[in-house]
């Protein structure tokens, strides 16, 4: 009998989004590390795609670092425009704890895979969130100031020096955000008008630093493919800023300029709870609780296996 | 190695609602039997109780054949007032099918255990829906018209005898209804008024068979230890005629009487796709899906023992 699995969600935020030949070169380097790939969500304005591994914490390690090796070997940030900020090719690997697993384990993860980012790929390593050495490094859009662009001119000040590797950037793939934090979900709503300054707007009305909701982190993004423009959010406490309260602040902002809501998406996986907790407000069922969920009941009680097989 | 677990649901439905003590030992019965019972939700106004017993089919006809001994024993109809219709202690009894298990595998659960009841109980048996021997006796509403009250006039016409049992009445427990369905929702509007002829019109208004939505049924009820009033409503194709849908029109129409809905509430089980179908629509997230729901990703790719334990 080997030791118990140590279940760990690792999501890998890559620097491409149109080139699904490279999306899909990516998830089989992922795959043959023996992990699940849960979800692969591109998105070609953001020229971005995020990729949810699950499993035992060494075998999401290893995927992780596979991921990085070959987007290393495949983007180039030298020629890469998207709307989405970004400084590495593999531009941000967070770690998240499942179940039971301790938040400091994945901090563990966070720092072995910064080790061999540094020295075998030859990438500048920041730890952000929990695993950050600095406590301004906790907030990821601070480790990421100034972009792939400004990243050379920022390391040589040297007063920010990377956690793991050189201090100067990687030729094409610049350097990377290794993390290690709880559930979020990443939750877009696609407004109906080009004028990005409506978005922006919206986005900073939401957003907790500038007044907002507390749990969100908020982006007015231009889709020029789409020919409209999105609030880019992060819900980083979707059990109390929950996904209905902050569409219904996105929509009352948005409709200040007379400016509606067309549709919304929800990158990578959100969690049940998250689910649960939105229908229970949208719905007014006041006691409405993950254990009312037939599947989540069932696997609870032992069933799960025969209820999916 | 004995056969592979074929898994059920069977939600019983006991006339009973107040009694603490008596529906504590209708449980213990069922948990007797080696079934999990994943749920038990009361209501004192409508005297009822709806238990949700999920496992093996073989353990689960077990435990239902349980309860309705419990039931039989502990209930007597003819001192009980409640709101919502019934014309037995023990008063429904549906199969519903998990996972891969077929309908008529239900269906064949249905019959054993209505000759069952029949035999070993002396209840008259109607089985239902997917399980009835009559196009009419589909329909439960049918089944059940003149409730207990009605009941010995109705058998003694003879027109119409019970599938199994007697063709008189128990004299406390009345009769049974057994049958097998498909999952449904069953999904209460709490309205902000106490006159029962808003939540009957709404009720009207939104059920399939006076030109409302086709996938509910609804009634108005009193709710008298509230001082309110209630849409009681089953969502029988809960991903079509999902519960944002509904609670919508709900919304709409008792809002032409100037009168909000309070509160919502499920009574037992909602199955997992009908909560998404659901989110789908109020969060505009036109691509939502189960995959999306981490938990339900985890216990696809076999680690969900992992998670949840």
């Amino acid at each position: 009998m080997g030791r118990a699995v140590v279940l760990v969600e690792c999501v890998p935020n890559v620097s491409e989004g149109r080139r699904p030949e490279v999306l899909a070169a990516i998830r089989e380097r992922a795959q043959q590390s023996g992990v699940r790939v849960l979800g692969l969500s591109a998105d070609p304005d953001h020229h971005r795609a995020v990729l949810t591994l699950v499993g035992d914490g060494d075998r999401v390690l290893e995927a992780a670092f596979a991921v990085a090796v070959a987007a290393v070997e495949l983007i180039d940030l030298r020629n890469h425009q998207g709307v989405h900020p970004r400084f590495g090719a593999v531009d941000v690997i967070p770690f998240v704890p499942l179940g039971t697993t301790p938040m400091d384990y994945c901090v563990d993860l966070a720092r072995r895979l910064g080790a061999r980012l540094g020295q075998e790929l030859g990438l500048p390593v920041f730890l952000y969130e929990a695993a950050a050495t600095r406590p301004e490094r906790r907030n990821l859009a601070y480790v990421r100031r100034g972009e792939f662009e400004g990243l050379a001119a920022r390391l040589a000040r040297g007063d920010d020096p990377p956690d793991f590797g050189p201090a100067v950037p990687h030729p094409s793939a610049g350097a990377v955000a290794v993390g290690a934090r709880p559930p979020l979900v990443a939750f877009n709503a696609v407004l109906g008008t080009s004028d990005l300054r409506v978005a922006r707007a919206v986005a900073r009305a939401v957003r907790g630093r500038d007044g907002g909701l507390s749990g969100v982190k908020a982006l007015g993004l231009p889709l020029p493919s789409r020919g409209t423009v999105q609030v880019s959010m992060n819900l980083v406490d979707p059990e109390r800023a929950t996904l209905w309260r902050v569409l219904e602040m996105v929509r009352r902002e948005a409709a200040r300029y007379g400016v509606p809501v067309t549709a919304t998406e929800v990158v990578g996986m959100i969690p049940l709870g998250a689910l649960v907790a939105a229908a229970r407000e949208f719905l007014q069922a006041h006691e409405l609780e993950p254990s009312a969920v037939l599947e989540h009941a069932l696997w609870e009680a032992g069933e799960g296996d025969s209820a999916f097989r």
